[in-house]
């Protein structure tokens, strides 16, 4: 039985303002959540339905567990159908990133992009192509918004998310930038030789001036058809294809 | 200013019921509503605000115009930030399909894809790449539904979608039937030859076990890292372009 303070404590976790205060998040489901578990991330407190406490896995004893109804899951969840399940885990440290740690690999880079659903596509697509690491400039959506933890199935837990001065930290790389651009040299035919950042831009207004102003190489995917732009998350998941065809 | 009952029918057609029974559907926002204008769809109406009456195009006589304020326009908006604009749309009859006329080209095939967000990814994906159709089985999301509307960016005005019993329609299919499975032959690897139908499953459970057994060709995209499956709009863009980088 929760308490109200528990409740309330629970849904204020669905706003950013009160995710940063307390350095959790949430996570839904208990396929996602036995992601996290087998992760570097800390799970503070695990929230079980009293039908699915059977599939409860073995749990570090330092993990709190409760036992909730339906109608309890309910009001905490974020989901229109909650899933058994949910998890407040610990926001890992915003950890630096040197520039030098990414040489030899390609890295995905995000300039302000907005939506969370995007964003977890987008972190879902680099764990499947083997991108352990995306760094996004301080206006981009916070990882942990529930519905990007929700749209990557669990892969946030594998792959690093780091928030940074983006155009300090395209000044200090020695590495290439390529640019996701509507105009540019074709993704079908770049020489990605052996690292890059891939910086792909906000939904709306794309790849910010000063950023565009630090790419090496314009790359666009070759428009067959009328459409104006493609979807961010579309975009990413192509550049990713492609460097992993023409790398591996 | 709208009446009541000018206000509960345009929301009436937030839901898919009424959208069938009255034929028509929404579409928000000058960009979009020009596209549907200058595509063979026919606009029943458009609403639009006092303050953008200057940006109204040219339009046909046969289309009805109301002017309307804030207040009103947010109350039949499906969006949070309604965008001074909304059309009611006819929605075009299901034209059938013949499998002949897939000949020569390549198709993408949705088998039960449920998300409206990714179905409209996906049309917009598609007109990008220059897919001018899309076959959906009968239990594949309403293409006119809000969010697939909006997901598809005015490209849902340049792309044919048929709903067909996708059983039939592909035993009567005499061209090649790919699969976008977990297990098949590397994308990277296929000869395309001249023409296929590309099937796509749904996000849960994929294709279905009927549909697999038409299937020619299983294609996968290779995993370079831990993800179990990628988003089912991020393989329909994967499919596009690699069809498109091989055959042009």
């Amino acid at each position: 039985m929760l308490s109200k303070s528990q409740i309330s404590f629970v849904k204020s976790l669905h706003q950013k303002k009160y995710r940063r205060e307390n350095g959790l998040f949430l996570v839904e489901g208990i396929k996602s959540i036995k992601e996290f578990i087998q992760s570097s991330y800390q799970i503070h407190t695990i929230f079980y339905t009293t039908e699915q406490r059977e599939v409860l896995p073995q749990l570090p004893a330092n993990i709190n567990l409760f036992e909730v109804n339906n109608a309890e899951l309910a009001k905490i969840s974020t989901l229109q159908t909650p899933q058994g399940f949910m998890a407040l885990v610990y926001i890992p440290k915003n950890k630096s990133v040197s520039t030098e740690s990414l040489a030899n690999q390609f890295t995905l880079v995000l300039d302000g992009v907005q939506d969370p659903g995007n964003m977890g596509t987008i972190i879902r697509t680099a764990d499947w192509f083997g991108f352990k690491q995306i760094i996004c400039s301080e206006d981009t959506v916070e990882a942990y918004n529930p519905k990007t933890v929700q749209a990557t199935m669990g892969s946030l837990a594998r792959v690093n998310i780091s928030y940074v001065n983006l155009l300090d930290f395209i000044s200090e790389s020695k590495i290439p930038v390529f640019g996701a651009l509507l105009e540019g040299k074709s993704i079908y035919k770049i020489d990605w030789k052996k690292e890059g950042l891939i910086i792909l831009g906000n939904e709306g207004k794309g790849i910010t001036q000063e950023v565009i102003s630090k790419v090496n190489q314009p790359v666009t995917i070759p428009n067959f058809g009328e459409a104006e732009s493609l979807n961010v998350a579309v975009s990413a998941a192509i550049f990713c294809s492609e460097i992993r065809r023409t790398k591996n």
